[in-house]
C-alpha cells in the first residue's frame, strides 16, 4: 500500500470516492436527488416492524442491498407494551445521533482529521400528557433534546470542535429534527 | 376468560391498564415526565451503533428492561458506506411510521375499534447537495415526507379514518418531525 492510498482512506471513509462523488454531483446535480423509504406493518399492540431496502438515488433505483433491514419497535411495560424494541421516540434519538456522527466523521475525513473516538449521549424530555391526550398544553414530542459528544482524534481541540460544528450544520436528521419537515398522511381503508 | 377480560384487551392493548394510567397521570401529572436516552458510539466510516436501555418515567428510573437494544446505522455503497444498517434518514422514517402506528392502535383500542391490519409506506425526498455542502439552496433533510396508510378493522371507513387522524394528532414523533424540536449539541474533547 503506498502513501497515497493510505491517505485516501481516512476514518474508514474513502476520501477519493467522496471527492469524486462531490465532483459528479456538481457536474450533474440531479444525481443528488434521493428517495428513501420504509414499509411498516403492525404486529400487535405497541409492536410494529419496518422493512427498509429500496431507495432511489444517483439517477436510478438502487439495487445494491442484498437483503432488507428489519426494525422492530415497541414500548416498555409502563407504556403498555412488552419491550419488543426501542420506542419510536428512542428511534428518533438514534436517527439523530447516527446522522450527527456520520456527518462529522465524513467532514473529518475530508479535512484530514483522523478520529479515534466519537461517542454521544442523547436525552429527550417529554411530558406524556400531550401524546396521551390528557392536556393540550405540553406538546406531544420532546420539549428539547440534549446531545453530548466526546470526540478524540489527532487534531487540536479547536479543529475537533470545528468538525463537530460543521457536521451539525450539514446533518440531514439534525436539520429535520430541529426545523421540521412537511409530512402528508394519506389513508386507504379497503 | 370472561367477557370483561376479553373486551379489556383490544388490539393487544390492555385498555384497563390504559385507562388506569390516564387516571393516575390526571391525579399526579408529574408521572407523565419522561426522559428517553440513547448512547451512540462510532464504529468506523458510516457505521455507528446506539445502545438504548435506561429511561426515566412514571416518577422513577425504569429498571424493567433486562437487556439493552442495539441499533446499527450505516450507509449504502453509493453514499460511501458498506450497508452496516439503515441510514439515519431511513431510521427517522421508521421512527415516524412506528409512532403513527402505535398512536392509532392505542386510540383504536380506547375507542372500541378492533383493527385487523395497519400498514404504512413512507417516502422522503432529499436533494443531497444540501447535506454534502455543495449548495446552500436545498435543505439538508427531506423536503417532504409522504405517508400512506392502509387500515382495516371492524369499524366503518369514517371511524377508521378518524382513528388514524386522532393518532396523527397525538403522535410524539409526528409532532417532532413536522414541527421541530430545540436541540443542543455539546462537545467535549478530552
Amino acid at each position: 500500500m503506498n502513501s497515497v492510498m493510505t491517505q485516501a482512506v481516512r476514518n474508514e471513509v474513502d476520501t477519493a470516492t467522496l471527492f469524486a462523488t462531490l465532483d459528479a454531483i456538481q457536474a450533474q446535480p440531479e444525481l443528488a436527488h434521493f428517495r428513501f423509504r420504509a414499509v411498516n406493518r403492525w404486529v400487535g399492540g405497541a409492536h410494529n416492524r419496518s422493512t427498509i431496502k429500496d431507495f432511489y438515488g444517483a439517477g436510478q433505483e438502487d439495487t445494491s442491498r442484498a437483503a432488507a433491514f428489519e426494525l422492530d419497535a415497541g414500548e416498555p411495560a409502563v407504556l403498555l407494551g412488552s419491550d419488543t424494541g426501542p420506542n419510536p421516540a428512542e428511534y428518533l434519538l438514534h436517527a439523530l445521533a447516527a446522522c450527527l456522527t456520520t456527518s462529522l466523521v465524513y467532514v473529518a475525513a475530508a479535512r484530514g482529521v483522523h478520529l479515534t473516538e466519537v461517542e454521544s449521549t442523547l436525552e429527550g424530555l417529554m411530558d406524556l400528557r400531550g401524546a396521551l391526550g390528557i392536556s393540550d398544553e405540553p406538546r406531544n414530542g420532546f420539549e428539547r433534546i440534549d446531545v453530548s459528544f466526546t470526540v478524540k482524534g489527532d487534531a487540536p481541540t479547536e479543529k475537533l470542535r470545528e468538525v463537530v460544528e460543521r457536521g451539525r450544520q450539514r446533518s440531514a436528521v439534525f436539520d429535520m429534527v430541529s426545523h421540521g419537515v412537511p409530512v402528508t398522511v394519506d389513508v386507504s381503508t379497503p
